[in-house]
């Protein structure tokens, strides 16, 4: 999960010349990929501070659950199958209470996923003047890749689709909601909360794809700007067809222009967005029903022009959309 | 690297059943072992945070280096050889003055032990109030072991020798001195504080171990803590004579007492404290030539007695040392 500004941060400081020791296919993606030698291995890391990506009044279950869910979720954009984790927790205070329910939330989805708890470490931070510090969490979770194999943002090809599982949208709803910006039907604010407080990794429908998929990344940041990344890395383009989107159906008595901004350019849904050849279609819905994740084809992966966008979003009617200050909009 | 108390919570809320997915052979460990299958890993997860585990007036460069620094010595105690690592740092605001210094101090360290950074994630934290929050670092470290090795703190054996590699102290001497609580002499800081700034990790010494130690830790939180989880793990006791001891040379002018609690009870000097076969010793001291390492016997593994305390340390004429509630001292 790689947040604004961050990649400035990671590419000033933290590039540097491989110097023997063991490559990573992966770097600048969701994971990195490594050959040991004798297998391969995807391993992801994320760090998390409550305050910032967790509201300070989330349910501890929640932020336990999400805090595994992200890693599994960079695990299945790699097509790996979850295997370990480990986790680093930094607490202002020992609260039996919140990490009760955080390791309840988080070790429910280990179990489910087959990932096993296998190292870590808890620190006390500092108590800054007279008030506590907030609590970080940091993960690092490892799977294994078939040797050869492994989906990274760098393969995209002119021709190919682009594909989505899920939907996309309620998690980014849902947040506008809680803090009063948007207000969500009663009946529609339930199950988008549920998006953004328990995404499913989507591991299944990822290791169903590797023969399949030619590039894959997970929606953290957003449609947009994570499909924005497998363009860049494959250097492509690609058009995209508004109406084919799956947005939250929560989304849909706000006005275009926020269905827009939610399901676009909106964050946290954790679903993947993929690419495949085209005389790929029926292999790719194998691969959903095998495990039973909904994908929809949203557009097509074309030949980057110079001068062009990388993005463009039409509406099946033809009109052409464009990304605005804080989201989709008409072209103007 | 495990502090005081963290025993507690994790045995608390962090132990469950292995569910398939990936067994560790080394849990409490320095490290978990994993077979992967094809291959052994040996990774370790470690997070500190400035205020805590770092002056807040530190270097750094030191705080990058010794960031790494840790977590090579967790892997060195397994034998492993150290090849990626992944870091997740938490900023409360972006500082590139820090970060400069902090990388490179720690690329230096990454590039002369051959161990790539091949991954990670940076985060935002929280202002609380009005003040930011601490810094705070989590590394996760992996490296490799031939199939079926691997050093555990669970293999001692009656008979077996105690050594202990460079020397022990300095590290805690320099913190005395840096807090005001001891002075030591001019000449002798230096040497101290590097020790306590600059831990050399002993990858070199742990990998030549790996067919002669029975059992392995580094020593983070004191010689007596570190020898006392292998002690517990394995089931067996220890004599330790206080004089083979090799105390850090800044230790010498302090009194008996001081020179104790460091040496003893003192951590953060991450050498390595093994067992042996008394009848490898010779492969003992040819595994510290090779690793261009000084290593020192210091006492023998005894059967543990149901009513004896697990580990004892005399004097070379016979007297008896006890631990007391800030280090060892006279026997009452």
């Amino acid at each position: 999960m790689v947040q604004n500004g961050e990649f400035a941060i990671i590419d000033r400081f933290f590039t540097h010349e491989t110097f023997g020791a063991w490559r990573s296919k992966g770097v600048g993606d969701d994971c990195a990929i490594i050959d040991t030698g004798a297998g391969r291995l995807s391993v992801t890391c994320d760090m998390m501070a409550v305050g910032t990506h967790f509201l300070p009044s989330a349910n501890p279950e929640d932020v336990g659950y999400k805090a595994l869910a992200v890693n599994l979720s960079d695990l299945a954009a790699s097509g790996a199958v979850p295997r370990a984790f480990f986790l680093a927790i930094g607490l202002p205070e020992r609260n039996d209470a919140w990490l009760s329910g955080f390791t309840e939330g988080m070790m429910a989805l280990a179990q489910q996923a087959g990932c096993a708890l296998l190292g870590g470490d808890t620190t006390r931070t500092a108590k800054v003047g007279d008030v506590h510090a907030p609590i970080t969490i940091a993960i690092t979770a490892m799977g294994d890749l078939p040797l050869q194999m492994g989906l990274t943002r760098g393969g995209a090809r002119e021709g190919d689709d682009v594909w989505v599982s899920g939907d996309v949208g309620g998690a980014y709803a849902a947040l506008m909601h809680r803090q009063g910006q948007w207000t969500l039907p009663a009946e529609d604010f339930p199950a988008a909360a549920l998006r953004m407080d328990r995404p499913e990794p989507r591991n299944a429908l990822g290791t169903a794809l590797l023969s399949v998929a030619t590039a894959c990344a997970d929606i953290s940041d957003g449609l947009s700007q994570d499909l924005g990344h497998i363009l860049d890395r494959s250097g492509v383009a690609a058009q995209i067809v508004w109406d084919a989107v799956p947005a939250h159906h929560a989304l849909r008595h706000l006005p275009r222009s926020r269905q827009l901004e939610a399901a676009l350019s909106g964050g946290d849904d954790y679903e993947l967005i993929f690419t495949a050849p085209a005389d790929k279609r029926g292999l790719v819905e194998q691969a959903a029903i095998s495990s039973l994740t909904k994908v929809t084809r949203i557009g097509r992966i074309v030949k980057k022009e110079d001068d062009s966008e990388r993005l463009v979003v039409y509406t099946s009617e033809g009109e052409r959309l464009r990304l605005a200050a804080n989201g989709f909009d008409h072209f103007a």
